[in-house]
């Protein structure tokens, strides 16, 4: 990039850095050859005069916006067409190569449940046949289809799903239907008008029996004219507070007839007479729910660095105040307090990121398993997916608020990018399995594993911890790091033990376990908390600490700084539950806070450059605040003249409304 | 209201409630005839069919939104004028009587800073000849202002304000200047193509010298034609996070002239031959300061209770999952996790609409003494008020948020009017000073006090109690509400005295103050919000306590409740502050815990009766999931039919676009 346009202090942030920048890169690409092929296909992309947009997205119309996305995403399909071809879902790994659809067409794509859900359930829970019919023409957009399972009146709970599916054995065929305004499918993005085929899944009817709900391969629109079948009531949502071109749509059926080889059969199936064949696992389905979860982890970690990208940069570009009188104001990046809102973010994208690549190799390792038949590790996977699932994703919202309080005003506005990034992993808190519920799920894992500690049994890897702090003695606390993973293992496990108490405690005058259960609730989404966070201080220090050894002393230095960071930042957030459950003094905590305010000294003078380490370029970044020029208040003023109300020096509501008005005042 | 439409849940709720609502309406209100005026003004405007949306305004493009909200708005005005000419700036009260312009008109109005900053300042700021000339027009609205001060470059550091007023005796004029691009004011709302004035606050020059920053009453545009005048560039900053319809706007000058009168003189002046009259007092203009952010927390109470009577009503709405095999999906409010979310929030936004009255009366009393000529409790109540807006703006985003994600996807919609009112609340943390500005404000004053502490002087009354808990030991905690609070004020003693201790240590190795302050002030905000937290639960307990004596038993059981709520909540939040600086055990946190999950069960049964004690119409409301009828889906799907995207099958981008993409892939 040409430096003599970059403005005085970034020159200086990058000056100072004391580690080499495209190692960093590299070591988040996963090597130099990663690094070359994302380039590549970012160049690509970024340089396609097309894709840009002719008046900001933010200023059109809700349906204006839609159209312009389609454009943008179809166009960009088009490219990066070459690319996608070599992959195939076998070969796939979760990297940041493709992670560029997000930044170029700037919000949600209509097309992302196509990739994201519609390919991943074909592909997993279709046979052989029905994938070697259905995944070439998914996989080449031939045919365009998104997920629908989530219903106006049931989400998370897909039991209570009411789309129904009707065997009918004289025409072979299964009849859908919506029976009530609730059960119409809502919120699946790209149904509203982008998709010709989705997955429906459908409480299943056969025979006369129900067998619950089970997923289904359907048309909704033709394939020439893109109307809706007949039978079939699809339209679009409404705006939201993000996602606004995701295109979520609506769905119904009136007795709407596919055909029986449309349900998918890998796991149960239906044969011609209408006979059902059980799942030879309930369990199996849980993979793809698995998989999702470690994908969102991937997407936090990226929008997170896109968000500490675009803060810590302006914050570096940014004066304000003076410290002493006669001095030149501060870069705000200077204030301990802005250090204090900034860091912990910069360092929670890197502990997603590897969190999120050791989740994926255990997914890996678990499926090769469940291919040979061994299912036994599935619900501690699921469980560890759950809580993480929930956990990082309201970390990540509240780190993006973060940083967009950090940019002061500048962060409300859409061009600073934040505000739309703000919206995108808002989302990710509540789809894909509520917070609760599934911090819920955990808690069920951590009950059963406490009666595991309770019967003396050997425990499962990730919960081991359960049996070593199962006696009620505060641990004894070390001021280290092993000594702040011990303190956080200790407090999960004091926290799964009073979790399992208020059960029995609540259970004892003769109620339901189910009523107890919901009675100590608040305790048991704490109990899942704390080993969440548990395992998070684990596994980042630990990944951290390998990677640190790879690179060069420099680098890994700064690594373990940001590591360290993330477990000093936790401590202090989380020092209720150490006090409670070590032997941690105030002493102790008082050298913690120290080291806290030492740790942001020392990652200061490098902030520009981990954060240019993350490699976004300008267009995928998208935001007048974050560029890699620091140009800020030239951009903004820029955007600001594209305003089509700036067109004209007097809006026609000035005549319509306001002059009456004034006039009126007058008498 | 016609109970035969409202759904089957809210009913019931409403059979449970065993309080009477209409008393809890008139509390709110301050007495009866106060909820008739309020009520009877409500009516005007929610039943006024020229205010109506045609097309919901989020499907408008940015520049339609803006017309819209002029429309919508200059109607709001003449309606309201009847009443608001019975209004003078001598006799206003904060009450939610006028409440209504964010509701009916949904967001933000371009007309805000009119009466929200550029009346005030006119009244606080002018000389009494200035006063009579301007404040009538302004009142009546035959001129249009706003408040211009923050520039793209400064906001929180007002002394760095860039854009000058130099003062030319030979024509009796000011010149206003526009030095740089980063002077243009920035941010002010209807500056853009609503405000025919402002007041600018500028750089004053006279004679050469330089006199600091002063605000000036100037016209930007023709009053007849509107058109922007020579010498002015004005314009507006582009779409945002929230505040979509507020019209911010940019300003820039070149040599603009405005006669010498027109700098607000109550305090400062100057005169025909350039002679600079100083104002008797720096810290008279913080009056306005404090009044604004009075306001604010009353806006804060109010947003909240909208969010509130959305996310419970909601709750009570819903069902899903089934707690017990075989039986009915339960309502999602009878989930524990759920009552946590939702119950703090509502327990809040009492809190603050009462700590807010309280700081009025503060507020009036001091005014009154400054009219006096004595300031002494200015600092206090300067202090108070910058902490109090600091924490309460996040607190009150941070509830709102949470009343979102309780609604589950649904509450990601915008027809739910969260994510509006989430806009709202967002914001009002950086505006009217940024939340670390403000926390460092208010550590300062505690520093202060610190020394007066140790130089054993009497304190001020907000602070006094740092004397009582100035020694190290710790607090002997008491498990009840006296206990709770005095637990409050021993943590904000300690932090107090650790903050004061950390800057003595930074200070040690010959470094500057400033600086040792800079290194310490993560820990000087946290001593300012354990002061805050203090201040928050002595004066909501005692005047929750004080309000439930004065109605009847239930509903000051009710009371009591919520208060109790707020003050456990904060307890088991704070949990390790309390550690730290009283002598509470574990076994006492227990109880905490265990009160806490009863106070839920108690505030349960009344829960939908409390959110109707707002008595916010539905028009005010917004929002297709807090109606008063609970007929959320139906209301769900009757908004999403609205979408402009709806009125045809198939977008033309289909043709354009995904067709032609489709037949490639075929190829």
């Amino acid at each position: 990039m040409a430096e003599h346009n970059v403005c005085v202090e970034l020159v200086r942030e990058r000056q100072k850095c004391t580690f080499e920048v495209q190692e960093l890169i590299h070591l988040i690409d996963g090597g130099i050859t990663a690094t070359e092929e994302r380039r590549e296909v970012e160049n690509v992309v970024c340089t396609d005069p097309r894709i840009k947009d002719v008046v900001p997205e933010e200023y059109l119309s809700h349906k204006e916006r839609y159209e312009n996305a389609i454009r943008k995403n179809c166009i960009l399909q088009e490219i990066l067409k070459k690319y996608t071809e070599k992959r195939t879902w076998d070969n796939f790994r979760p990297s940041n190569k493709y992670r560029i659809s997000s930044g170029v067409v700037k919000d949600i794509s209509p097309f992302m449940l196509h990739t994201g859900m519609f390919i991943p359930t074909l592909v997993n829970q279709s046979d052989d046949e029905q994938k070697a019919k259905w995944v070439p023409k998914a996989m080449s957009m031939e045919i365009i289809g998104t997920y629908a399972q989530t219903e106006l009146g049931h989400g998370s709970f897909i039991r209570g799903l009411e789309t129904t599916a009707t065997y009918d054995p004289n025409t072979e065929e299964f009849v859908l239907n919506t029976p009530n305004l609730t059960s119409y499918k809502w919120w699946p993005g790209g149904l509203a008008h982008t998709a010709n085929h989705c997955i429906v899944v459908a409480q299943l009817y056969s025979k006369g029996q129900h067998y619950g709900v089970h997923p289904f391969f359907v048309q909704i629109r033709d394939i020439e004219t893109h109307v809706p079948l007949p039978g079939i009531k699809v339209g679009e949502i409404g705006p939201k507070l993000g996602f606004q071109t995701a295109n979520n749509g609506f769905l119904g059926f009136e007795n709407f007839r596919i055909p029986r080889r449309n349900m998918l059969m890998k796991n149960a199936q239906v044969l011609k007479d209408g006979t059902y064949i059980k799942s030879k696992n309930d369990k199996l389905t849980y993979g793809t729910m698995v998989f999702v979860r470690v994908i969102i982890l991937f997407d936090l970690a990226f929008e997170l660095s896109r968000a500490a990208t675009i803060a810590v940069r302006y914050s570096a570009v940014r004066h304000q105040s003076q410290l002493k009188a006669n001095e030149p104001e501060l870069q705000i990046i200077d204030y301990v307090t802005q250090q204090h809102k900034l860091f912990i973010g910069v360092s929670t994208s890197h502990v997603f990121r590897v969190v999120g690549l050791w989740l994926w190799n255990t997914y890996v390792k678990v499926n090769a398993d469940i291919g040979k038949g061994n299912m036994d590790q599935l619900p501690e996977l699921h469980a560890l997916a759950c809580c993480l699932k929930a956990v990082c994703s309201r970390d990540a919202a509240a780190r993006v608020e973060e940083f967009r309080l950090a940019c002061g005003g500048h962060g409300f506005m859409t061009s600073s990018n934040l505000p739309i990034i703000n919206g995108i992993v808002s989302a990710s808190i509540t789809y894909e399995g509520e917070f609760s519920v599934l911090m819920l799920q955990t808690a069920r894992f951590l009950m059963k594993a406490w009666n595991g500690v309770l019967a003396r049994k050997t425990l499962t890897p990730t919960v081991s911890y359960l049996s070593k702090f199962s006696n009620s003695d505060r641990v004894q606390w070390a001021n280290t790091t092993a000594g702040i993973i011990s303190g956080f293992q200790a407090a999960a496990a004091g926290k799964t033990k009073e979790a399992y108490a208020a059960i029995q405690s609540y259970l004892k005058p003769g109620t339901d376990y189910e009523d107890a259960w919901n009675s100590a609730s608040v305790q048991l989404v704490s109990a899942s908390e704390a080993h969440c966070r548990a395992i998070l201080c684990e596994i980042s220090w630990s990944e951290m600490q390998r990677l640190s050894k790879t690179v060069s002393p420099n680098l890994g230095k700064v690594l373990l700084e940001l590591a360290e960071l993330y477990l000093t930042y936790w401590s202090l957030e989380k020092r209720g539950d150490l006090l409670m459950y070590t032997t941690i003094s105030t002493a102790d905590i008082a050298k913690l806070q120290a080291r806290y305010e030492e740790l942001l000294a020392l990652i200061r003078p490098n902030a520009v450059g981990i954060v240019d380490g993350f490699d976004i370029r300008d267009e995928i970044l998208n935001s007048t605040l974050g560029a890699y020029d620091g140009r800020v208040y030239e951009r903004l003023m820029e955007e600001a003249k594209k305003s089509p109300l700036n067109a004209e020096p007097v809006n026609e509501s000035f005549h319509k409304y306001i002059k009456p008005l004034m006039l009126k005042a007058k008498l």
